[in-house]
């Protein structure tokens, strides 16, 4: 299937004006968003949404903007809540609204995960840290209800129990409960919390494994909204057969489909004997010009790959500029803060082929244009007066606009 | 813990005739049989028990019961019956109870398998394929209750329903119904057709898949007799450590575990590049002098491993004799007929570490003995009159024996 198939619509628009059709007149619509989800972590601006940013983050800011639609914000207990009982509350919230102000769907990652936990817990029987678990779900999920309304409830349960780089205290109850009702009591927080929320299960394992998982929770009755899928290829890009086989796995289960961490490199890739990518610790892992180019080759076919499989709804690059995760070459900018071959790529394809420029077209004699665009949001102007509109559906639809004057 | 420890009890026996104690008296106990069931295939045994061995199948047949106390018999499918309603029933009855009548226990294996499934199947649409397949087991299952009380009821779910190297009909209804409700199925079926048998679920995969894979089987309210891992070890023995963390993360779920399928090399190993040992084909495979030194000591360390872990209830080797699947040179016995070292070794620990030979003992005033012995059958002798008796339970336990002539 075309992506333009099923991803966009050949649009009939209606204009009018005070209840009268805009007929033979010059009128310009101009998409605004897309439905689809281009994301990318935010962890970046923290700062900057406090009031504390650089120039250089003003200057990250602007290319960020100028690339994604939704944005990931990072809830590690861990560094969230460093010391019990004072949580990073007013910061993030600060960032999150300063995302979401600019139209940006805002996701928390992750309410549970064995890895970058609260070191507290450790200091408390099973039966205490399953209930702050709870407590610290329900927290979260209040504090930032209709600003993030969409979350990793739980991260990498596949090895969440046999977890043994170190001790920590998710491992130990997911151990003592198994996995299914670790599952089961943190969803059941969350819906509670916030039953508006869209609610995810999220793993890093493509195997088999993740398929048993997820067929458990589901046969247990545990309502999952999205299933997200982690894609950081620091050892090389999967290509498009592997890439589609794989969602096609998880695609069986009829539920949406997130890409919540993609990571393409554009310097060399890490061995492929290294299994925990964390292993694999170098002073300097440069970018190169080969690496730029094929990097930018990977991102427009991963996406093009992506937005090619009906259930896909999201992807969310795991960092924009260079110099996070692993210090690995995995953004689309340089550590110096210029952009490299992908953001361009990208750019052409979420602001380009995909995308409808402010373009001027002339109303037929019943008000009507038109024209085949991406799902999302719209606007179109005439003399100063404008209207926006929704696209929701691919195919041949009728849409109205009435115009009114600002 | 020690294997004595669990596996063997302090036996106080009191030994009495015609309801008096025996005392002051020489009586001879001999173990008879071990609880712990150390089994193996006996597919080469089809044409003996059906009255058409040869005189090689006669020597092996001596080997093979001189070890073994529990067998595993062939049920695949497409071998059992290639054509739809001619099952090979009374042959593989024939042989069962050849097994049974020498006091051996008799497993069949496996009722439900995507792999050397019957290729009719592929005929039928998925509803009816579904109800071939409960039927089957029933069938089995029934015709053979008495003899054969424990099966390999599902093999290999991990992967039953992504299996893609050939198209066949269990893949498609395990891909359509999904893996829970395939075990459920045919589990429900084989409960139902005979309610004392022993049923397992079986696998390859020692991942986190077969976990996650259990719990959600588990969760479902499946009740699951003992867990079967298999243990193929054509690329290289596991080790203690390997092999024991593996029993540890299976035994979490309370279940009995069945070493269920397990090869040692006396040749050199697969290299480890194949993912599926099936893809490993050569014209020959020898079994070299260093090759069976190592398969020796390998072979003593995993059987001293697996009864060090109280979980584990059974261990069955993947044939007795070279040239089995794969042509790999896995046997305790060469393609000529001679036992290997491991074949020596394994007996030094079944028939001598582990047992009790005939043992004369004098009794006290009481009409007692004392003696440690392996957790099985044992008979107790005194002038031509005997006594049968087991022991049941390791520590210290009291056992009465009456002695009677025969």
């Amino acid at each position: 299937m075309s992506i333009r198939e099923f991803r966009a619509a050949g649009v009939t628009l209606t204009v009018s004006e005070g209840g009268v059709p805009l007929a033979g007149r010059e009128v310009t619509v101009a998409q605004r968003d897309h439905a689809f989800l281009f994301g990318c972590i935010g962890f970046d601006f923290v700062d900057l949404a406090n009031g504390a940013g650089t120039e250089q983050d003003e200057r990250m800011a602007e290319l960020w903007l100028g690339l994604f639609n939704a944005v990931t914000l990072p809830f590690y207990w861990g560094g969230f809540e460093p010391e019990r009982g004072r949580p990073d509350t007013a910061r993030l919230l600060a960032t999150a609204r300063w995302f979401a102000e600019r139209g940006r769907v805002v996701k928390g990652h992750p309410l549970a995960w064995h890895t970058v936990t609260a070191d507290w817990l450790m200091d408390l029987p099973n039966e205490e840290i399953a209930r702050v678990q709870v407590e610290r779900i329900k927290r979260e999920m209040t504090d930032f209800a209709g600003v993030i309304d969409m979350w990793d409830v739980i991260n990498e349960v596949v090895i969440m129990p046999i977890f043994d780089k170190y001790d920590n205290g998710i491992t130990r109850i997911c151990r003592e409960m198994g996995r299914i009702p670790m599952v089961r009591m943190v969803f059941d927080a969350a819906r509670e919390a916030n039953p508006r929320a869209t609610l995810l299960l999220n793993d890093f394992d493509m195997s088999a494994a993740y398929e048993c998982l997820i067929e458990g929770v589901l046969e247990a009755g545990i309502k999952i909204d999205v299933l997200g899928l982690q894609s950081h290829m620091h050892q090389g890009y999967w290509g498009e057969e592997k890439t589609l086989a794989t969602i096609d796995r998880f695609a069986r289960y009829g539920l949406p489909i997130h890409f919540t961490e993609t990571t393409l490199l554009s310097g060399h890739l890490m061995p492929p004997e290294i299994v925990d990518l964390n292993d694999y610790q170098i002073p300097e892992w440069p970018t190169t010009p080969e690496g730029e180019a094929r990097q930018a080759d990977e991102v427009v076919r991963h996406y093009r790959t992506l937005l090619s499989h009906p259930s896909v709804k999201a992807m969310t690059y795991w960092g924009m500029t260079d110099g996070g995760w692993l210090g690995a070459p995995g953004g689309f900018v340089r550590a110096d803060g210029t952009p490299k071959p992908s953001y361009e790529a990208l750019h052409n394809l979420i602001k380009g082929e995909w995308w409808l420029p402010p373009t001027t077209m002339r109303t037929d004699g019943e008000g009507r244009i038109r024209f085949n665009g991406f799902l999302g949001a719209y606007e179109v102007t005439a003399d100063g007066a404008t209207a926006e509109f929704t696209v929701d559906a691919p195919g041949d639809v009728t849409v109205e606009a009435a115009l009114t004057k600002p």
